[in-house]
């Protein structure tokens, strides 16, 4: 077997299988993850991962949270079950100040979304880049940001990185939009600050995940929760066929392959 | 007076106001409509309306409704208050067609808005021109959109135009939008189509307005209702101001106006 497109669950003994294929060329995961395989690529064998296929599906999401969120809907929803009429003014995204932590693949394309909004984007990632300010900035930046959205990875170093100081520091109104993962943000800490409706948030990830019934954030209000569904749907589905199809011809025509992880040694 | 910006709520006799004015130049109103005024405008003044002022809010209502709807908002709102983390699949925008049935200012904003969300656009409006398709081009349309965004003024010729007809051709599972007015829709003909499941709507507008308790909207299924409240916010205020400073920097420098419904004669 030159290609091996390991399943989304992790097979067992990755190491053994992976020792086994002795003509392997090329392991294209369909996960952005490449952790079980990375530790024992054979020598001679390339391994791409899948970066990128849940973009649209996530960066879509982030734009649908933070308008549901600033124009209220589920207010409306609350009220539609009661069949009210409640006319009353919203907030608004146009003219608001988005701040993207953890500025990458999704951040870009959530960036290309908000493009005809009438907003002003503000990127922070670990690594400084030109339009890109590093993690220590952050304390000077949260104050001016409307909405700030976490797209970081799950490291070491972003757990608990929205504690309380961090929420602090967001201005009065803003809204946090979690597309992340629950762990980045101090759960009891945000709590706090829904409940005193100082802030509002969207959550498609928590801390614990599932949510269990009963827990403080399902009844916290200006805050809407989706069971981490952000990248779960069909979008991601066709883009990863598209992706395995392209990687496949790229690799039969001996053309350089993208998502390279690992090269060939 | 030379100018008259005329209060949001019409005041009585216009047409005696108007004749009072004997140095009127300019007429700008803080509303697109201009009936009240245009029938009697002296001349020499000049009738300015303010198009444009409620775009940012309603083509961003828009696109967050539509995302709602596919996303099942709404359901995970429900859930949300049960305590219920009802983690499924869900539809997606991305790679959608969407149709804007009356395509003018407010349809150029959402089309920006939509600019990055990797969807199709088809544009529809009255009058036919490069790139916007007639309005009895609809029935071939309507199949192949998964979106179809209502924006067309009340007028006689769109009063029930989304009738039973019109959404028969709608494609199973298409969402229809309405930012438009309610009379624009045939409600029980929509009802019913909602009621089978085979279509779902977000409306921001509704047949009566305000809809009443008891209405069989509040409690169709796949349908997300807010109360008229699309251009409720900041955004129009802010654009309003930018619109009355602008007008009247051009007309104390002589420069040419926008938005002139009535020239001066």
């Amino acid at each position: 077997m030159e290609v091996w497109i390991p399943p989304l669950v992790t097979v067992a003994d990755v190491p053994g299988l992976l020792a086994a294929m002795t003509s392997l060329r090329l392991v294209q995961t369909v996960t952005a993850g490449v952790e079980p395989y990375r530790p024992h690529m054979p020598e001679g064998a390339v391994l791409c991962n899948a970066r990128g296929v849940h973009d649209a599906g996530t960066a879509e999401w982030a734009v649908g949270a933070m308008i549901a969120v600033l124009r209220e809907f589920p207010g409306f929803v609350d009220a539609q079950r009661q069949g009210e009429w409640t006319y009353h003014h919203t907030d608004v995204l146009a003219d608001s100040k988005v701040l993207i932590v953890g500025y990458g693949s999704i951040g870009a394309a959530l960036e290309r979304r908000l493009d005809g909004f009438e907003v002003e984007i503000v990127r922070v990632a670990r690594s400084a880049r030109d339009g890109v300010h590093p993690f220590d900035e952050l304390p000077a930046l949260l104050p001016d940001a409307d909405v700030v959205v976490l797209l970081v990875p799950a490291t070491p170093e972003t757990a608990g990185m929205s504690d309380a100081g961090f929420l602090a520091r967001m201005k009065d109104g803003a809204v946090l939009v979690n597309a992340a993962r629950g762990g980045v943000v101090d759960t009891d800490a945000l709590v706090s600050e829904l409940k005193t409706g100082r802030l509002r948030a969207a959550l498609d990830v928590t801390e614990p995940e599932p949510l269990p019934a009963g827990h403080p954030l399902w009844s916290a209000p200006g805050l809407l929760i989706t069971p981490h569904v952000a990248g779960s749907t069909p979008a991601s589905g066709r883009r990863m066929l598209r992706l395995m199809r392209s990687q496949l011809l790229r690799y039969l025509s001996g053309e350089q392959l993208n998502n390279i992880i690992t090269d060939a040694y």
